[in-house]
């Protein structure tokens, strides 16, 4: 016999372009779900457990719910909190004065890792609750999963970016570094090189958190790709670092105020094309673009694969929690055909598998110091679902 | 009896999302007329009829040039190149000997000036050929035509990009620049306003180059907006200025070369964001983040009404040339319709109209120092097609 209670969903960290597929996909599972009465959710995450922020979303209607399904970002508000013991007893007195025995929390491993506290909590506190992590991010890198609800979408836009920018960068030729988000693992970095068709095709150069920094390698690689293409289209990841493991801007000191802040800010970029013009030369044209937030909120570039698998991940994570076989976990996505046959298979890991540690680039994905291998363009094209295609001009000789 | 002999295509300046679509309006057209015999593309603008780089348009297959015609920025490649007198003598010394009678360029009011230039030459000594300009910029500043192909894809990649950082800033509160394209003029900044559909939507301050920025005001702005929100989206134009005229960068000096570069840089968004932390507190969570390229190039992201409208714009140049009446112009679009019966007529200036000068926001598009007009809305609404909605959730309380 089925556990019986009340659900509560909540939304963590930065937004998506599909979080709200599987909040959706949560929400009318567990409306069809017997065992569960009412359909809660909590404003900005677990602040809003601790607040009583909660609303009721039993109560929208089919209509919204698709609408928000397919809409960006956190629609229940979210939050970047890491929560103390004491608070995790607080939400615990929550979930008992509510009757919730149902927690899904969607986000990345810190949500995860909150469940897992939690889980701790009601076990020493005799309150029966199954807890549930969802995942999403757009940096891919949470252990175990084949690749996370968030990252297809961000990895389309970034390669859609790319494709127009190589375009740009053919018609006004000129050197051109665009600094992509992921502050520890390359995974969105990398997916620039999906835009590329022809040899001579942009980025030109890859480069990831996986590898060591060298500023003098890579003036090097730019002056030798601008002098056989005379152009250059250079894909940085944000987390990019020296030798010392630091941020290549905090020995610059670029922000006043002593924080290293990677996003929302066009500093990194800005000081790479800096470089690029003192040591190369100051006449070459050089620009710099930071795709920050628009990666992970444009509304209408979404891949039509993460976004089934996002909403399939919600329900997986109802069906498992109803089901009972085991009262927490972590949904995950396995792969079960590649290439032309890729399929996902959606089943459940341990919260402690998940918690705390990330997962990089592995080796067999890179190239060398500055690019991604073919059996990385394998893994990451089906997620990105069908892009649309750059073509060129012939350029057919006259007379 | 209409003029006979070869027809020649260029693309100048900045990409956009539909140039090649005229490109390719007027390549279709132009292999149907009976008074033209080759099609011929000149490889980067009139640095391409100079050097005689030029291609045989009439040659590629009706697949690649479909395949073009939806691919972004220049498939001729571009240039940025002030012609001068000399070199436009030399221009139609190539047009003599290669028996151009028909000349296309496809740019802003720079390329309206060089065929304006060409044709006064031709006149001198005597070679008749058709000289007309096509109109492209995502600026939207224009003389004549009611808006500019090229307008409506970029003015919707600025409004899908608020219409998420809308969602992302509601999601995690804070305060948030963007920075969008637009050295002299706001068509492109307003289009942000687009995103909007609740009272407190983003972007809450919009601030364009044709209203004096002053930096006590807008930190009286921001602050204001914070408190009543708890967030505040901003839209600024690249182009802001102070009461002296100069670029709000000029006077920080951030660029060490002394250009004040506007575009391929996140210096303004990352200034002020640094003033709004310094002024209204180093607590307040404050991201910028620059379009960049990405609103003149993105693969994928483009308004149906601007495809068609710049495929029109193409053909008709190749018609009004063909037929003779004018022997040079520059197309313009006329307005039709208003709201729901939008439709766009298809007509031709004289070049001198839309040569130099360029068109500013009027006064009845703006409301106050930081905000657009509902006029303004009803003027860009049909231009950039049929946009992707963000949906919210009703919030129902709870029990």
């Amino acid at each position: 016999m089925s556990l019986r209670g009340n659900a509560l969903i909540g939304q963590s960290g930065g937004p998506t372009c599909v979080i709200n597929q599987s909040l959706v996909g949560i929400v009318e599972e567990a409306v069809r779900a017997e065992a569960i009465q009412n359909v809660y959710g909590a404003v900005h995450g677990v602040k809003g457990i601790l607040e009583e922020r909660l609303i009721d979303l039993g109560r929208e209607s089919q209509e919204t719910l698709e609408g928000v399904a397919q809409t960006p970002c956190a629609a229940l508000r979210s939050v970047r909190k890491k929560v103390t013991r004491e608070e995790c007893e607080r939400i615990l007195g929550v979930f008992k004065k509510l009757d919730v025995r149902y927690f899904f929390y969607i986000g990345g491993n810190d949500s995860a890792e909150t469940a897992h506290i939690l889980n701790e909590i009601a076990v020493a506190e005799g309150h029966e609750v199954r807890l549930f992590h969802v995942p999403k991010t757009i940096d891919n890198d949470l252990r175990v999963t084949d690749h996370c609800p968030g990252y297809g979408s961000a990895a389309r836009f970034v390669a859609s970016a790319f494709a127009g920018d190589n375009q740009d960068n053919r018609s006004l030729p000129g050197i051109k570094v665009d600094v992509v988000m992921g502050r520890h693992a390359g995974w969105l970095t990398a997916s620039s090189a999906l835009a590329r068709e022809h040899a001579d095709d942009g980025p030109h150069l890859i480069y990831v958190p996986e590898r060591v920094f060298d500023m003098d390698a890579f003036l090097g690689d730019v002056d030798r790709v601008y002098k056989e293409h005379g152009r250059c289209l250079i894909a940085v990841s944000e987390g990019i670092h020296g030798a010392d493991g630091k941020s290549m801007l905090k020995s610059k000191e670029v922000d006043s105020h002593g924080n290293v802040q990677l996003s929302g800010s066009g500093a990194l970029g800005d000081m790479l094309a800096a470089e690029i013009k003192a040591k190369l030369g100051d006449k070459l044209r050089v620009r710099a673009d930071t795709f920050g937030y628009l990666q992970r909120s444009f509304l209408g570039v979404t891949s039509e694969v993460d976004a089934a698998e996002a909403r399939e991940v919600g329900r997986t994570a109802v069906r498992t929690a109803v089901q009972g076989d085991v009262p927490h976990g972590s949904i995950v996505i396995e792969r079960l055909g590649e290439g032309a046959n890729y399929r996902a298979g959606f089943g459940c890991t341990e919260l402690k598998n998940v918690a705390k540690e990330t997962r990089d680039l592995p080796e067999e994905y890179l190239t060398g110091d500055n690019d991604v291998s073919g059996a990385f363009l394998d893994y990451a094209r089906p997620l990105v679902g069908r892009m649309p295609r750059a073509t060129r001009l012939s350029d057919f000789p006259i007379g």
